[in-house]
């Protein structure tokens, strides 16, 4: 059966584009830069969104929903944020279509009095919003997170890495204290590195921004950062640490135990439908999408195998207790009995979806008492008997998750490689990609240097970075740290 | 204790907006028609999505993701379609904004070639998406479903009831044959109806809207209508038949197994936060919200009774007890043993969110091995042995769920009532409200004058309607069976 992907050796952004179709995960759409995100897709960022939300509330965070619609001058308030922001928005000026000679057109008589954005994000939103819920420390902290559709207008869009609308979750939270907010937002970085890791089964570097990198109005961002198979970086999820700019600038302020007015601390983190892209380019192969165990929709599909319409009844009764077994373990599985297609097609359209694991049961296996199974991850093929098959595939789900992170984290530790000289820097970015730890002077100048001539940015300051004296590889004045640079997504 | 809502009674309208209030459910935003849906309002609305997403995929529908915005070209391509949506629209025209000497405006420079409606509802981006789905009838049926927000522009807003953005679920499917599409529609209609009167407790009328009330671009519009406390009627949910109406208009074929090739056949359904609005109305009372103990949040609460601290030791050995009794049984409870308001103020608290089931111990109750427990429903307070409680709370909270239903049975049949003239139609409406079955002549005209002279509109007629001749109350012209007519929101 010929491979329908491009191969991520021959070309690795074609190889992410056709995965990206051929295994039913999204689309363009007629609208520039607006995705379609297929059933199958949408069935991963569901799982995505189950386990993220049960971590969320399992640390104390309740969901809501604010206006899709910002004001053009609450956007205005914070400074750094417009900044931020403003040269990407969807504006909204009008509210009304009507007939005309020339077809549908917008009515000039519907105009906004002030126009609307389409949130890029909503920290202005909420914070003007919680000037209303804040009062006292009794009303404090609030733990809120949002499930929300934003945009963010981009020109040159990849699915699921870059598009002009995403979805995402964005928690916004508030506090009495700039502790208890740093604790927060320090707090919701490990949960993404927990759901990174344990979840996706995707290494991450856990940091600090530099001030160049740092979210539009944050005094810090903490980040997840992974590495994808082809070398490049990837931002996975960001929590910060606001201060009290938003505060200011929406005027929330709260009376404490005391008595005094002050105002309040904020932290603001999301992730998006951008992990999907991280998902795929820290698993996929050649035969496509691997999906994690714990992310899977479906974790073991079944396929008979057969030439004869009378040998399918005995099969599917044998399925049929191998099925049951499963789903009492929790597992979720399908039989694909569909006669619309040959075995050979199922097995490598259910490999492009990268379907943990499947089982292949004919005619001979019946006589033998024994089922063939493969797993996604490493292609092996192995047979057991009936008997066995639910106890081993429980313990193979596992297997596969933990294999899946170890191959991954192998691969991130072998291409995470210091540089001690500008000219390595440049050679080991330009042979060998991945994270580079070298000495930086901690100058926004160097670091826009450095970015404008190699590609490379800092993706961040490793959280407990070991102090160790060096030269910045650039002007080689003195450094008291190795900070993480990559050509990134 | 002060109530805190207007009464029923006194101001309907303003009790509903009370309570929305008080229990904490939403709020108005600042921007003109858009809504904040506040953390508790937000677990409820969860608690219908998780019920109807498990129906949708138990009937066989997958979720997906369409963008957010519409080619204003989308929209005028199916001609009934855009005149029902062209009136309310939010229109992006612009991708930029720019600092100026008036600070910062929209640029100009970046001006959309082709404006962008945020969608009112998907069908045409959705059916311009299908085109590439869809060719032959193994790709058929496409059976999906979408959780968004929407935009309609209103100028005149209530919370939940009609708002300009709303978030909702928007099924839309694809068939081979009419009669396939003819029985999605009604399959979803049952859906909505099961998920209403089972979940809800509310109960519904099914049936069929006239032309006039259809959606726009539908040839049978299935609607499920309940009955407020008021006597007014509210549109739960709506199932569209759409015929080929979408399918043409962006050109959706598909080869059958004759190898003949035919436009694709259409359903699309949708209920949504509205339905926030009928569970408000459908079962508070002056106390605030009841809500059924299927969708609620919390569906028990515990609250310690004591006036020296060193009570509260025993009283919270003893609720652990209980709590870990409900939790095995599934059941949600919440500890409250908050220091900061008195116990009058948390029961008063409680009753406003609806809290199903409330527990109050204190050390008499310790003594003598007993709680008190009150129900909302009824506010009949019952004294159980603390061995009882979890039982007792468990058969509790199904009566409860029962008992809501029975009595907004009640209030439905109670006032459903006939009307044989237009003078006894105008004064059922003036004096009493709710449903009324009368005879119309099934025309267009007759239905819209009633509408201008009463304000009535005729909510549906019912599925397997019994036959009945009889004359309109109107115009006197023969009828075959009578239609439910009644004032709406
Ligand atoms: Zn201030
Ligand atoms: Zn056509």
């Amino acid at each position: 059966m010929a491979n329908v992907l491009t191969s991520k050796e021959e070309d690795y952004s074609q190889w992410y584009n056709d995965l990206v179709d051929e295994a039913g995960l999204a689309e363009h759409s007629a609208v520039r830069g607006c995705m379609v995100i297929k059933p199958y897709g949408y069935s991963i960022w569901e799982k995505m969104q189950g386990a993220l939300d049960k971590m969320f509330k399992d640390t104390g965070h309740s969901n809501a929903y604010f206006p899709l619609f910002i004001p053009k001058s609450f956007l205005a308030k914070e400074a750094s944020h417009v900044e931020g922001f403003a040269k990407e928005c969807a504006v909204v000026t009008h509210y009304r279509l009507k007939d005309s000679d020339e077809g549908i057109i917008v009515d000039p008589d519907a105009r906004l009095e002030e126009e609307l954005i389409v949130r890029p994000t909503s920290e202005t939103i909420i914070w003007n919003t919680y000037r209303g819920w804040i009062q006292s420390y009794r009303d404090l902290p609030v733990l809120v997170n949002q499930w929300a559709n934003v945009v963010r207008w981009e020109m040159r869009t990849r699915l699921f890495l870059r598009t002009a609308e995403f979805l995402w979750q964005e928690g916004h939270t508030a506090h009495a204290t700039r502790d208890e907010a740093v604790k927060e937002a320090e707090q919701m970085l490990e949960v993404y590195a927990d759901f990174a890791e344990n979840w996706m089964a995707m290494p991450v570097l856990k940091g600090i921004k530099t001030p160049n990198e740092r979210f539009a109005g944050a005094l810090e961002t903490y980040c997840i950062e992974a590495l994808m198979q082809d070398g490049k970086a990837l931002q996975a999820g960001t929590s910060h640490f606001l201060g009290q700019n938003f505060a200011k600038a929406f005027d929330v302020k709260f009376t404490d135990r005391e008595g005094k007015l002050d105002h309040v601390w904020a932290t603001s983190w999301g992730v998006s439908t951008r992990l999907m892209g991280a998902l795929i380019m820290a698993h996929g192969d050649d035969n496509g999408l691997v999906v994690p165990p714990r992310l899977a929709p479906l974790q073991v599909v079944i396929v008979p195998i057969y030439k004869k319409a009378e040998e399918i009844g005995a099969i599917s009764e044998a399925v049929e207790k191998i099925m049951e077994a499963l789903k009492s373990k929790g597992i979720s599985v399908k039989y694909d009995d569909s006669d619309k297609q040959r075995p050979g097609f199922k097995f490598a359209e259910y490999e492009l979806k990268g379907i943990p694991v499947r089982i292949a049961i004919g005619p001979r296996d019946l006589e033998k008492g024994t089922v063939e199974i493969a797993r996604r991850d490493t292609r092996e093929k192995m047979t057991v008997s009936m008997e066995e098959t639910p106890a081993k595939v429980a313990a193979l789900l596992e297997e596969i998750q933990q294999n899946i992170y170890k191959k991954a984290k192998d691969f991130r530790d072998a291409n995470t490689r210091p540089a001690d000289s500008y000219d390595e820097f440049k050679q080991l970015l330009e042979e060998k990609g991945g994270f580079i730890m070298a000495h930086w002077d901690g100058t926004a100048e160097t670091e826009q240097r450095i970015k404008e001539e190699t590609k490379a940015t800092i993706r961040c300051i490793p959280l407990n970075n070991p102090k160790e004296k060096g030269k910045c590889i650039l002007t080689g004045k003195p450094s008291e740290q190795r900070v993480i640079f990559a050509k990134a997504y």
